[in-house]
């Protein structure tokens, strides 16, 4: 490419950034592919890091050094966070999504892609510094959300399956007790999906007692994986004391109740923004 | 946010197209987004409109008038989607892929987001005018895909569930006859996740006689809707003649042949360039 005025290489460059999230680029990239002086594209990336922090979009992060460059990890704001999920919250409470067995209608939500984006980010954003290798999920609603938040992160997803498929190959299955309806059900992942030792955020739509998820950690086990993290769409209050199999995750809404007869849902948001200032609370602490 | 400086107003006007693919949106919405003048916008629009044209990554679409505005329509350059379909050969000719029953081991792939997401963008380019409401697959693997083609044709996604779910409410059932294998299997739709004469993109991970996507042309027949193409990431070359149960389609990579015992596999381009370059025929005899 012909050598860009700013103007034209900051569109460029914004667009490079965006595109690929997570991934250290060498200074000389951008040098080579505008023919540009280093101090040029410094200058343009501090006018994009305002940006971005400005929008609270992310940090461009500087990595300095011969193995340096420059990083682009999306965030998202809390005040665009907050009014998503209240909208999120708006959205679910209508009473015609309650189902038979009090669950509740969530697909049309999860199939719009500006929604499965703004969850992407939010749990990037929150995992952001747990340095993963995957985000895994089981079939089938937590998949667009585990390839959503697997993009803004760059690292790959892999999909657990409810029974064997002769498209995996040799595969590791286990039986697992769902936490709620205390069925023995069985959960399988290829046997190449995963590398020995990898760190693990696991994601879902919709979390009870957390059986399911449950089920997932004993599955890593397997592979001498780690899980480095937990997030859910969205948990159910319905769950006793005790009960429940998970207890360190995030979640974006909590379903509280829903009434069959009255038809009343109670949603509100989860446990996100409190985890995230207990993490921040935390964090200044080591300072 | 305060008046921005050029610069900054083009990260940011950069940002937000490429965050809202697909989406009309009016000029008056960047007027007060950054208390500029209109030409200033126009102008700005300009300089994104060469950047993203120059780079073959789509085109900014102006429309006049009262209801008018600023689109971005995603697409993909000639030369980048060859790469890319390349590579995807490359990567997939590897002997250890082979899986008892001649098929292959594709899952690490279709987890790879800047994978998804280039296929997405295939489709997207190559659906782009077809007016669009839904892009449609079935559980499992082709879910990223169809959220990632959806994704930059700025639709919701729906997916067709291989049994009836609790979670999913009434829905509608048909059996079909699984192509290859000739066995009777059944899929299932909610019977809200469509409306009425809805216009359809069926996208799939694999197709080999077609049955499946044959069964989802049934089932959309359910609803009254309208398919308006068929999108499959690899097909099948193995597949007799007149056994085809889908002609009208768009793949990206075909899988010519797979011989467990020599352990050779033939992958190579699908008719994606072949089909795109007669509808360029067809387009400019229109004119």
């Amino acid at each position: 490419m012909s050598k860009l005025k700013r103007s034209a290489r900051l569109v460029d460059m914004t667009q490079y950034l965006l595109d690929n999230p997570h991934r250290l680029i060498p200074l000389a990239t951008f040098v080579e592919r505008y023919r540009s002086a280093k101090s040029s594209v410094s200058e343009d990336l501090a006018i994009i890091r305002d940006v971005l922090a400005g929008r609270q979009l992310g940090e461009l992060v500087t990595v300095a050094g011969a193995a340096g460059g420059v990083k682009y990890v999306p965030k998202i704001g809390e005040a665009e966070a907050r009014a998503f999920i209240e909208d999120v919250c708006r959205q679910l409470d209508q009473p015609e999504r309650i189902l038979p067995g009090g669950y509740l209608y969530m697909s049309d939500l999860l199939g719009r892609p500006e929604v499965v984006g703004r969850i992407g980010r939010m749990f990037a954003s929150a995992f952001a510094d747990r340095e993963l290798d995957v985000v895994m999920t089981v079939e089938t609603k937590g998949i667009p959300i585990a390839h959503a938040t697997a993009h803004f992160l760059n690292v790959p997803v892999v999909i657990v399956r409810r029974d064997n498929r002769v498209t995996e190959g040799s595969s590791v299955n286990i039986n697992y007790v769902s936490g709620s309806s205390k069925r023995i059900r069985t959960m399988s992942l290829a046997r190449r999906a995963l590398k020995e030792n990898a760190r693990v955020l696991i994601v879902d739509d919709f979390m009870r007692a957390g059986g399911t998820i449950k089920g997932m950690m004993d599955l890593l086990q397997e592979f001498n994986a780690t899980v480095r993290g937990v997030g859910v769409f969205v948990e159910s209050g319905d769950v006793g004391e005790g009960e429940h199999l998970v207890t360190d995750y995030l979640s974006l809404a909590k379903l509280a109740g829903v009434d069959p007869v009255t038809k009343k849902i109670h949603i509100e948001p989860g446990n996100y923004f409190t985890k995230l200032s207990e993490k921040k609370g935390a964090d200044s602490d080591d300072h």
